[in-house]
């Protein structure tokens, strides 16, 4: 399928799941302004107007203003996000879990196919339909499994070990949510959720405002 | 007690926790050079040195470089993680159970005192410890617990109502889990965690690669 594909700013990149999530949450035959997204959503509505332009070339319906489906369907081909993303998991602790049995990764066509650990007391285990496989088989359960993204839940001092045997696999995306920064292949995608880094900057700015 | 207060810039607030993370897996009494450091996470070494002395005012030793002890309380003094933070966390479902679990925060010296949802299946309970309270409660128990930090982990549409709550009954900084911008007071000290943007960017740029 023949389709222009456009590199989005990152700022743009942050709004658009906001929107997405907020327009998920409405009739999906209603209409929507940019003043009402910009209102709910605290950000400018000169802003929300041009990246209505940027989402969806239909029109907008004087006084009504656009349809919530075209900008949900308008979002979703800016961001790769109506292409299906299948993912496998790493780590399958506390944090692991969660994101396992978290609920809202379908709205971004992301499913999480596998999970993987060394843990021999999980593995075989079943959590929320996902299967937890021995991360030893890593290679073969990836290329069955088809899947391109590789989550990362395992400790900082784990996460390095793990990424190169990602890749190795054939993983192409890795997202991480070890406190570490990995040295992998530039053309592998790393995109990362630092816990620790986000706790700090909030504890050294309560700190600094005492 | 007195001591200068420094507002450090935001890269350099990123990197102390991946310090922190890092010294923490060796022995205190050890010694380790910034070009170990470095190379341990990825990190240009004239980077590692500078940060390293304003970390500590202590030299190194030649050849064996400085103390581990020295290192990691100088981190948390700058950073503030040698106060105890005292948080409660409201939204009880997969990721906030995931949070409750979590076994990391202890080294940044925040605990989560208190848990609230409004689900009376899970209010009473106990879970790792912590107390399960009635969100219609938060003020008194807020106040009886002391905390000064608020965890969201509840869905969007309810996230900007809870915060108002929280900020309402005392909670001076918010860590929001949920995908939303919060409007508070600017004197609330807010940090998001932004788990659909950071996939929302890996997806995007998937995409755009293939």
């Amino acid at each position: 399928m023949a389709r222009r594909k456009r590199e989005l700013s990152n700022n743009l990149i942050n709004r658009l799941p906001q929107y997405l999530t907020y327009l998920k949450e409405l009739d999906k035959d209603s209409y929507v302004s940019a003043l009402e997204v910009a209102n709910s959503l605290n950000l400018n509505f000169e802003l929300v107007k041009k990246d209505f332009q940027k989402i969806s070339s239909k029109r907008g319906v004087p006084n009504k203003g656009r349809k919530v489906d075209d900008l949900i369907n308008g979002i979703e081909k800016l961001l790769g996000f109506d292409e299906n993303h299948r993912a496998i998991l790493v780590g399958v602790g506390h944090l692991g879990n969660a994101l396992l049995n978290y609920q809202g990764f379908k709205q971004y066509n992301l499913e999480i196919v596998g999970a993987f650990d060394y843990n021999k007391e999980i593995i075989g285990k079943t959590i929320n339909g996902i299967k937890v496989y021995d991360f030893d088989d890593i290679s073969s359960i990836r290329r069955k499994l088809n899947a391109t993204i590789g989550i990362i839940c395992v400790p900082a001092s784990e996460a390095e070990g793990v990424a190169i045997r990602l890749v190795a696999s054939g993983i192409e995306a890795i997202w991480n949510f070890a406190p570490v920064r990995l040295d992998v292949n530039d053309d592998v995608i790393v995109s990362n959720m630092d816990m620790a880094q986000s706790l700090a900057n909030l504890a050294h700015r309560l700190y600094i405002k005492k």
